[in-house]
């Protein structure tokens, strides 16, 4: 054996036996009652309390080592565990305690005309795999929600941050211990080859779903080469579609909202369509608004005529997602071509329409093919909290098992039981 | 361009051409209404009911071609298009056609502390391929829920049940028609190509979700190679346990029910576990009445001695699924060991415990981790229509998205609706 594949090979025995250890350690935490997984998540905020001149340390490491490898000051920024960053990580432990338990809650139990009882119980999924870039505090979220819904999990984080992640681990298993659970319920990945990743995302003995978190390119290759499925999330090109029936009044606050309330999230404002007839109406004063805001719009020929400023938009502006302070804008005549333009062109995560008409409301609900279509309001409420699931582990834009904002029953599925007294079947 | 390029290249060409008019076609049957699929399933079935004499003609081509390439009996007989099998087709598409249309429905809209209302709206998954084997009526089964459930559907049936569903296809295309539906909303393949099922399961852009239905062989070969979900049953490896608090007259019953009613089917019993204090009482008068049914009875050393005829079993059986008069037996020592023995060797279709403890059949619905769970009751009942989904296009043996029989709703997913009056983030 060469030395390439002697590295192969005890990467691959080292994930084997991570994956074993998990599925081993996911029947147990199936089974755990609601109490102990919440006594380890307040045992796991405890230690993060107790523990911050460690965490620092740690934090410290990566960040020297980030300036040395000159990362760009973006993803320093996110690499950097502060007091507040580290009080949100406590407050996410104790909020996702407070959460009501998924697991084993039965529902639609009704008889059958043969006598037995037909439901549907909430179980976990099993063991699932979550790789993610730089941010150290994901280890902690994406831990507290798989914990809570009774699965093992296996983190990979990203490379820059692995003296950050491992100290945060040593929080977790302090946790885990406290409440008498399973040791390997959570583990992290104490290396951080590529090829580990491509293990982990090939193993469906054991992992059962993998949740990615990043950027569009980590998330297509991992969609391209998993064997396991993938809850994931590519782009969030979202629109705003202002009615001919519209209030202008509302519809201006609402699309300067979406656009300019956070400019780097997948649920902001990225191409506006406005029917004709209230073009001239609309699009000059909101012009004016979105400069103040310094947005910079890419229209189409007839916007342009229409607000001041604008530039000419290119055919890759409808398909863009931005995450910048930049709008795309079209005039379409009617509910019809909006509805077009966005099954086209949208990324499915989130499309709003505003108007006043009952009916219109309807048809775009209906006919958008969306994980989140909403009637006059900001495409920015696409998210968990906002939506009442207590936090989320991603923004799911697929369209099998969740759609949308993934909060702990997306980590679960449904199993049906059966009650009898003896019943067969005739 | 040798000759396979050539023949490639063409199946990818005509392939690619049903994939693009499939996703046209979804976009129309999911804005359809309920009474316009009912009339294109009802009109279908009037089709059907005319064209007996067409039906037949094409199935004895059918059954000519099959009997000179030699076709093993069971094959032909599940080929075979009779009076009986024709009638089942109409009265399916009858009872599809009384079905509760699932798209479109709302459930959970609540209001939010920011204002704004969030629900969630039942919608079609998009295009369903549906790759089967040799049973014609699968054509018209398959058709009918996908259509119910506002989807577009490639159907590729078994080469040897060409004609026969090219006259299937003809009757449904007929329904379309009456009920003004665009006709690419079913589509069946005019070829058999192996290649054809090659590039159907790796079309990600044209077709939403995989279901095959088949001998193990062909969905093992499909999960291997899809690059689209794939909603499957591979096997029913289904247990019963028999605890030391059953009540032994029921177990009796129940065990003969659910291993004789049906020898064929996923979810007939095939492995039986007894706790030892009860063993010595059940296992000698349930191999009586297994005997008396023909069943081959392979046993554990200690139940052999318990049970007259019973020849040693070997490890294989404990993971067989026999679908043939023939059981597993093995002594336990009690629940805990049941449980570890289903969750090692069950495929996680259909497990039950007979038991009138309630403590012990609360911690087997909770800790077997199998699609259905059952107290008290035949694994016959894994069924949707005996679990009241009314109609099923297969049984999930999957943890994502749907488990257990699959339904209408298990042809769909939920998006999330908000609705609002102008309101904003803060």
């Amino acid at each position: 054996m060469n030395s390439v594949e002697n590295r192969l090979s005890e990467i691959d025995a080292y994930m084997l036996k991570l994956g074993a250890q998990a599925r081993d350690a996911s029947s147990a935490i199936a089974r755990a009652t609601t109490a102990q997984k919440n006594r380890a998540l307040l045992a796991t905020a405890e230690a993060i309390a107790d523990s911050r001149e460690a965490l620092y340390a740690a934090n410290k490491q990566d960040l020297e080592a980030g300036r040395a490898k000159g990362l760009e000051p973006a993803l320093m920024d996110r690499l950097e565990l502060t007091d507040a960053r580290i009080d949100t990580m406590i407050e996410g432990l104790q909020q996702v305690a407070a959460l009501d338990d998924p697991v084993g809650a039965v529902s639609d139990l009704k008889y059958r005309p043969s006598g037995i009882q037909v439901g549907r119980m909430r179980v976990p999924l099993g063991v699932i795999g979550i790789i993610y870039e730089s941010r150290p505090n994901v280890t902690c979220e994406a831990a507290s929600l798989c914990l809570k819904s009774g699965n093992a999990t296996i983190l990979r984080g990203g490379s820059e941050a692995l003296h950050s992640n491992q100290a945060i681990a040593r929080c977790i298993a302090a946790g885990l211990s406290a409440a008498a659970l399973h040791e390997h319920v959570i583990q992290v990945l104490d290396r951080t080859d590529r090829d580990a990743v491509g293990r982990l995302i090939t193993m469906p003995d054991y992992v059962d779903v993998i949740v990615p978190r990043g950027g569009k390119g980590l998330i297509e290759r991992i969609s391209r080469d998993a064997k396991v499925p993938v809850i994931k999330h590519l782009d969030g090109n979202c629109h705003i579609y202002v009615d001919a029936r519209a209030d202008l009044d509302k519809a201006l606050t609402v699309t300067v909202n979406a656009k300019t309330q956070r400019y780097g999230t997948c649920c902001t404002l990225e191409s506006l369509l406005v029917a004709e007839p209230v073009a001239a109406d609309f699009l000059p004063t909101l012009g004016v608004q979105l400069r103040k805001h310094e947005v910079e719009i890419r229209a189409c020929e007839q916007s342009c005529g229409l607000i001041e400023g604008a530039v000419p938009a290119t055919a890759a502006d409808w398909e863009a997602e931005y995450l910048a302070p930049i709008i795309s804008i079209k005039i379409v005549p009617d509910l019809d071509a909006a509805i077009a333009h966005i099954n086209r062109y949208s990324s499915q995560h989130t499309d709003s329409i505003l108007t006043e008409d009952f009916g219109r409301a309807q048809r775009f609900l209906r006919e958008v093919d969306s994980s989140s279509v909403m009637v006059n309001a900001s495409t920015r409420f696409a998210d968990g909290f906002e939506y009442g699931l207590g936090a989320e582990i991603g923004i799911s834009t697929d369209k099998l098992h969740a759609r949308g904002p993934v909060g702990l029953e997306g980590l679960t599925s449904q199993k049906f039981v059966v009650l009898g007294d003896g019943h067969i079947r005739q």
